[in-house]
């Protein structure tokens, strides 16, 4: 792509009344934008980066068994009544039509939806388990927006449900979706500051858990324990003070960020519903659930506050905007388009700093603030070699490279 | 995908309330559930086709510059108040939040997002021209939803914005879209039954165009002039009784949906929100605009309501959810496993009935129902000579090949 073309250009100015620093260099770098406190666009370089997250999600739910679909976001007021959440859900947006004076909710959650939806489909002991999920957005009316996009008012989220005819079931697919959502927080680059977090499991279940990142601009408190590796969020902490796995006292307090969480639901939702299924032996049982959750923008504001240094952003690979940085500097536009030219010809993705009116400065700092992993460097003097500088965003080496054997460097 | 999988299941009987051969169809096959009146939830088999027209859409956006972004559902009502739309749009969803007492609207088009996220970054004439495009749910309070998905209160559409220094920029680029929309309706395989329609141009411009579909539940009447392959609706055909091209006054009166709509917006959203941009002297200018809207759910239900016969749907194969739908018959099941499998190996999207509990006759009706463009059926007959059964689903003849050759019979 072209950066004389896009849509977005990024500013000097951080962004008034923004504090964090995901929204700060997400605004200043044009990848979103505030509409108001809590509701963000999503801009042209920050949908690249929010489809490869998006990328990532899909590739594990599918791995394990998930059927994508899409739910809606109007909801009726009576399945909200029939779990208690219509006015038991705090942050639940409720309002009337003007026409037919029909009472909706904003979609907060879809269990009002998944579990009578799933009621036409499971009948029988045949009929599980089942295992469908959505990327799709959420509202919550939340009394204060806040932490730039890590909490919204709306939001997108991956959400997927699980259908089982038993407990022992439920155990060990819950176990699956933990090892999956371990491998996306991997893939995504923050697997290193990633934590298994023990959390309450309601009235029904000892525990659910959460995936909390380690970073200062996190608003929950979690305790570490450094050799299983995972945590206990504050809530458990009140009750016990130890490592749920080994017993270990010592335990470190950290800042983090949720950025998934999975939760045995039982029976909760399928009992209001009547969800049940007809056994070997017809008999009726009701069936067991799980949901899963992964906020996508709160993904990607996570990985902005986890790789980000005093000059901008330092995406991970697997979700950056692009590959590779081209800048054209002190007029190189005619060999630097030749060279734009075979790397989208290789495949290789490229945003291509093109622009005639900005000087060298302005279009180095611009790179370390959009932070591409690979940023590459055509100047008269590197032209001089046939070369091109080379740079990874994170490290402060600079490499010659022949232009002739960029794409054999930057691949290796 | 193994249909024994399936989240979803077949139904014989058409669903209450529902009228419209798309919802029934769509229903009855599992593509679609009804949430309530005008909402639906798009199911696993519906989502495959949603994708392959959402990956049509793209391409053809992306092909004319355009960029794609995601805008929010919540609007803030200030912007709303602005162009006079927050009381004037009739099918405004608005309400107020709970606890911050702030009015939103649900956003039922983007013009009020978009006009003053540009300004952001639009200032010169070197900042124009832009493109920009999102796929995203719309929402909007209909006095009656009708028409099964034809005409949803929440519902996808791929609403396309465009930027410019003058009419001439926008009148050349509403051209280039006019052909990316011929594109898409033809490459989504409605192309033929397709009209570019003369409507009304507002208080700015003497034309707009929609894109009708012909077909008997299409609620708006069309005027055909089938020399030129144009039409007028019925709004215009007050003003004029003739064929805007040609002159003709032998038109054809026909029902048709409209399956997409591009405007000449001119100045008539830079205004309010004062989007303007220097000219080469320095001197201030509005920005001229045009928007180019599809609806995806709208699409999906026409392609089925103009492709469909007493049995059920018939996919094109551009968005088919799937090339391929083995069935096995009669305990064949060793060997269609193995089939399936090739399939799968060469890339070639199958569907494979595998139900062990459902006669051939329920297999056949079901594959008849879903629509897939090629139907497969293994069966101890045709296993006798190392065969299986083709036939398209349109057609009546079926032919018997070699399981060696399938992949190139399918191809061909």
């Amino acid at each position: 792509m072209k950066q004389s073309t896009i849509f977005t250009k990024t500013t000097k100015t951080a962004p008034r009344e923004e504090e964090s620093q995901n929204a700060i260099l997400l605004t200043r770098s044009g990848f979103v934008h505030k509409e108001m406190a809590g509701v963000y666009t999503i801009l042209p370089l920050g949908l690249r980066v929010f489809k490869k997250i998006e990328a990532i999600i899909r590739q594990e739910m599918n791995a394990i068994g998930g059927q994508e679909l899409l739910m809606p976001s109007l909801h009726p007021k009576e399945n909200w009544e029939k779990t208690g959440r219509w006015e038991g859900l705090d942050n639940l947006f409720r309002f009337t039509s003007f026409y037919t004076k029909q009472d909706y909710a904003l979609g907060a959650t879809h269990e009002e939806i998944v579990v009578p939806l799933a009621k036409n489909h499971i009948a029988s002991y045949r009929d599980l388990p089942q295992y469908v999920y959505q990327i799709q957005n959420k509202f919550r009316d939340e009394k204060r927006a806040k932490s730039g996009i890590l909490r919204g008012r709306e939001f997108f989220m991956k959400d997927l449900y699980s259908f089982h005819k038993d407990e022992q079931d439920l155990d060990a697919y819950y176990e699956k979706a933990k090892d999956s959502y371990k491998k996306i927080f991997e893939k995504a680059g923050i697997g290193g500051s990633t934590y298994l977090t023990f959390a309450s499991g309601g009235t029904f279940a000892k525990y659910s858990h959460e995936f909390q990142t380690l970073c200062e601009a996190g608003e929950d408190i979690i305790y570490l324990c450094e050799k299983c590796r995972v945590a206990v969020n504050e809530e458990i902490i009140k009750d016990q003070s130890s490592c749920p796995e080994c017993g270990s006292k010592d335990l470190e307090k950290k800042k983090a960020v949720e950025v998934g969480n999975i939760f045995k639901l039982k029976t909760k939702y399928s009992e209001p519903f009547n969800l049940t299924y007809k056994d070997e032996a017809g008999e009726n049982h009701l069936v067991q659930m799980g949901c899963y959750g992964i906020g996508l923008n709160r993904l990607m504001g996570t990985i902005v506050e986890v790789f980000h240094d005093d000059k901008g952003m330092i995406w991970p690979e697997s979700v950056a905007p692009f590959k590779l940085h081209l800048l054209s500097l002190e007029g190189t536009s005619e060999e630097a388009d030749k060279l734009y030219e075979e790397l989208s010809q290789k495949g290789i993705e490229a945003l291509y700093d093109d622009r005639e009116n900005q000087s060298a400065g302005e279009k180095l700092a611009d790179a370390d603030l959009i932070g591409i992993p690979w940023r590459v460097v055509v100047s008269k003097k590197t032209l001089e070699q046939q070369s091109a500088e080379i740079k990874r965003r994170g490290e402060k080496e600079t490499k010659l490279v022949k232009i002739a054997d960029l794409s054999t460097s930057i691949h290796a």
